[in-house]
């Protein structure tokens, strides 16, 4: 899970992956590092706010090439990982984001063989991919080996996605993973590193990152991607949605989900698909459906959070968000179910 | 907006109102009070988090009878309200809230006529009320004078709601105002102050405060009270459900909303229904819908984050909270739309 990482270790990923990045904004939050006992989430985006946790207990501290690891204990939400000082997941909530990120895609088209996964190196979008039958091939790039071994370590029930059989991890990096995939090769890309797609969408865009991903995936594959909650002062839906329908040429949705550790409570997912010989993918109604009886996978643990109707109701959005809508453009982007 | 005042003040008001409460749990949140410049966020419902606001310029500090006063600047969420140490409101998202625990029940029954608020003497749901051209009576039953005041100054666009004529402001103790009220009167009945409904649910009816809603509605008419987060620790949905409807014998549903500010970022809703002469009232589907172009009220600012797509996404859990069902006695309470 990557998905809040924050500006410095973006930086430090867009630095390797040669992407340029405009200068980040001064960090304005003063003192609140300080406090003995709890660490400070806290970002840019939202400047004025920072979300503190108190550590009850360090399990684990340390520092790999990449980025620097902090494991700790919280009374509300469980074990909790920081990475370069952004929280990066929860034991109390991890799940909300993964079963979403995961299954959006997976039940939006029909018979998903083949699914890469690009980040994600903790194993709970493999813990949640292993819930569908149909995949025969589960690939993952992750950058850092240090942190596949840090969740293998103290989170056993998210790490327990490696398990599969049909999971082939890549030691990597994940833009020359995906420039040395054949085309077409993907039915589902789902993205878990690199930059939330936001205001930063245009950038990653113009070194040609999202059009890798549509060139790895099959006509009518389908990418999701995490994306900026809609309460992120800058959030902007249509530019981002007009830079995916240019690459992707097939439908593109955000929809959204309730995770209480991350800022704003929420988080955003893009789902874009390409341009496929049959009709465009519907991805507000699962034409894949997991049956929670059955589809337990790996993790032998039922979903928490993702059912159909949570599928299909994270796709409304609140009027001041559909207010960035086009009609003439996007008539399609937003229509809501009744 | 009461929603979430603090344990301090609830039992104050809870004292006040001769409520049994239990004792406290202590608080094990330490330090984080003296961050020079910052307000920090928190509760005991969920213990080792804090959520913290830089108070960019403090426009007032002040003490009613009742409660603390503190009005700060924030970057990202504009102006914020502290009662008593708990955040009530900010700009950024006031909107969010009122306008759901507002038009949740309005829209859910036919030509509804007389509407009866406890607290939410910010004035924010009689600004929502006010979009309901049915309505012919609004009262309001608000405690803290002070409170009304203070808005009015700081925020005009949020007591804009007193502007509308239909509106009729109570001073005074909203438990002693439900009890004087004639059996049947209203047909909507919003409570926004005391307790969230959650844990505390049995406190609050052993005193027989929901009967006298209860009683204060006619038969078909609807309350819809603030509810604890599905994140609460201890949240337990079966219970609450089954203690209302226990007492109001029509329908009772849950509903959330994303709201940034509040802890755990969304906030609950009840909705519950007293037995009526026609089929139970179906809140997932709202029979009387707001038409945005038409209905801006006293506000003439047009909805931020309801509508009618909203309205029934709101009623969709999570499958970690569906688990509360008991399928024999509350078939009809998560029936999901498809």
């Amino acid at each position: 899970m990557s998905a809040k990482r924050n500006r410095k270790e973006k930086d430090k990923l867009t630095e390797k992956n040669g992407l340029s990045r405009k200068t980040p904004t001064p960090n304005t939050v003063t003192n609140i590092n300080t406090i003995p006992g709890w660490f400070a989430n806290k970002s840019d985006e939202f400047p004025g706010e920072a979300d503190l946790f108190k550590a009850e207990k360090v399990l684990f501290a340390g520092k790999s090439s990449y980025q620097d690891f902090l494991v700790f204990e919280n009374t509300t939400y469980g074990k909790i990982v920081v990475l370069d000082d952004e929280l990066q997941l929860s034991e109390k909530d991890e799940w909300a984001y993964q079963e979403m990120l995961t299954h959006l895609p997976l039940c939006s088209i029909p018979n998903p063989k083949k699914l890469l996964l690009i980040g994600g190196g903790d194993g709970g979008i493999l813990r949640e991919a292993s819930r569908h039958p149909s995949l025969d091939q589960i690939d993952i790039c992750e950058l850092d080996k240090m942190l596949v071994d840090t969740y293998a370590t103290f989170f056993p029930d998210i790490a327990i996605g490696y398990k599969d059989p049909r999971v082939k991890l890549h030691l990597g990096d994940g833009v020359a993973f995906l420039k040395s995939v054949p085309q077409g090769t993907y039915d589902v890309v789902i993205l878990d590193a690199f930059h939330v797609m936001g205001p930063d969408a245009k950038e990653v865009v113009d070194e040609g990152f999202l059009e890798s991903v549509a060139n790895a995936l099959r006509p009518g594959g389908v990418l999701c991607a995490p994306a900026e909650s809609f309460w992120h002062p800058e959030f902007e839906l249509e530019s981002i949605i007009d830079t995916c329908r240019k690459i992707f040429k097939g439908s593109v949705n955000y929809a959204w989900s309730s995770v209480p550790t991350y800022q704003s409570g929420i988080v955003g997912y893009m789902l874009c698909s390409t341009e496929g010989p049959t009709l465009p993918v519907d991805f507000m109604h699962p034409i894949n459906p997991l049956d929670e009886n059955i589809n337990s996978g790996i993790s032998n643990q039922p979903l928490k959070f993702y059912n159909s109707e949570m599928h299909t109701a994270a796709f409304i959005l609140p009027t001041f968000v559909l207010k960035y809508k086009t009609p003439s453009n996007f008539a399609n982007c937003f229509e809501l179910s009744t």
